[in-house]
């Protein structure tokens, strides 16, 4: 496990391209890379990048793998199967590896788009915990990646150090540090 | 199933009122025909009515007819049984028959409805896809129902073209058509 | 259960509090006495008052005592355990208890919530019904559990007298009175 303790650094997060063109090298994933100069333009490092095609298990075993990991991701940032076509599973893949649901990620960033296009609302994006990583589902299309990642980029490293248990105690206040959970 | 292809035309709907009174014949049906009138106003064209009791198998039962059938429509509109009361279970119904939940619909209909009253926080309302058709509750006032429509009705043909398969990809642009899903 | 018929009187509360530190007695439950301070303000009774560990058993034991009791609370609110730390479990505890969901009464309060801080979008507090009681989760901290319930509170009267089979029919409007549930 990444150890953030006397460290001051930025996110450490993966990339996952769920598109069935991609994989099959028809087309060059446009968003993974997109994504990639988001973070480390804020300071994030990607410390991964995979693509694989819109297939259930192929999506929950690279998530559990990375999850899982010794050195595992502090947030996984996955990118298409989100719509309505028959072939997008990316959510129910990611339903079924996380531990806890955390519906306001999608909430926000549905919302957020909702101000650019009613499309928004057809994005079946999820967000939730496993062990100590987030997962959140973003759209395929650059554009729509991008502005979903802007809208809960600003929660990220807070979510980061609750789940990496930098802070235990969010009663006191929600920018007190303490190390030790009770 | 319902072609498309090479033409243009407006989107097919069904709508199940959800009631006991209507269903008994105790009360007249007023929300079923005002959305009827809301569909057809806007180039749609309503293929089916029907009225079933606030009972979940009911529910159910109708719902898997109309989506498995041969000329299923695009979309149904259900309306009632969304609220508190012991007997409002549609959204359960729904639940147990759509294979893809869809939450951004449930999300901007209560959204723009909470602009106009706190009472919209109550709608259980959930939106969802089973084959080909996308199911949509709406509540039982004609008020509600309508306002709610309205908020997703901006959505629904692009919603529809996914699931018929017109559009396919969504990675270059929500407003490319491709036929070939890959 | 307790009879609304003939009285004009305040909501009916019970006000668990979920949190460690608490439950051991290291530390003041100040959230508790706040949300019953609010609560009474604006008519309400808080019938009940508990604190219980960050464990999902303890906290089902006392949601279903609460809810399935002869003098059952209207409403049960929650306060503590909705965040991404592993020991936070209060939104599972209270997702195996309610029978219906209420996906908008959380949305509704993140909604709000997020005007101040993009930190609401992590809390997963859900709300729903089991038998004839609301239950409602709320953040731990102070601040956030009075904005968060601010934000409910306009609809909670009217949600428990549909709960209650005061109204029992929304068609018609939602401010009408009728005690014949059909």
């Amino acid at each position: 496990m990444l150890d953030r303790v006397n460290e001051d650094r930025g996110l450490l997060l993966a990339i996952l391209t769920v598109s069935d063109r991609s994989a099959r090298g028809e087309r060059a994933d446009l968003t993974g890379p997109e994504l990639k100069n988001f973070v480390t333009q804020r300071g994030g490092e990607v410390v991964a990048m995979a693509i694989v095609s819109d297939e259930k298990e192929a999506i929950r075993q690279k998530l559990i793998e990375w999850c899982d990991g010794q050195d595992s991701p502090e947030i996984i940032l996955t990118t298409g199967g989100t719509g309505l076509s028959p072939r997008d599973v990316t959510p129910e893949a990611t339903l079924e590896v996380i531990e806890k649901e955390v519906p306001g990620l999608a909430e926000a960033m549905r919302a957020e788009s909702l101000k650019k296009t009613p499309m928004a609302m057809l994005s079946r994006a999820v967000g939730g915990v496993r062990k100590q990583t987030l997962i959140i589902n973003l759209p395929g299309s650059v554009r729509g990646a991008l502005e979903n990642l802007e809208a809960v980029w600003p929660a990220l490293g807070h979510a980061v150090e609750i789940l990496r248990q930098k802070i235990s105690d969010c009663q006191q206040s929600v920018h007190s540090h303490f190390k030790d959970k009770t």
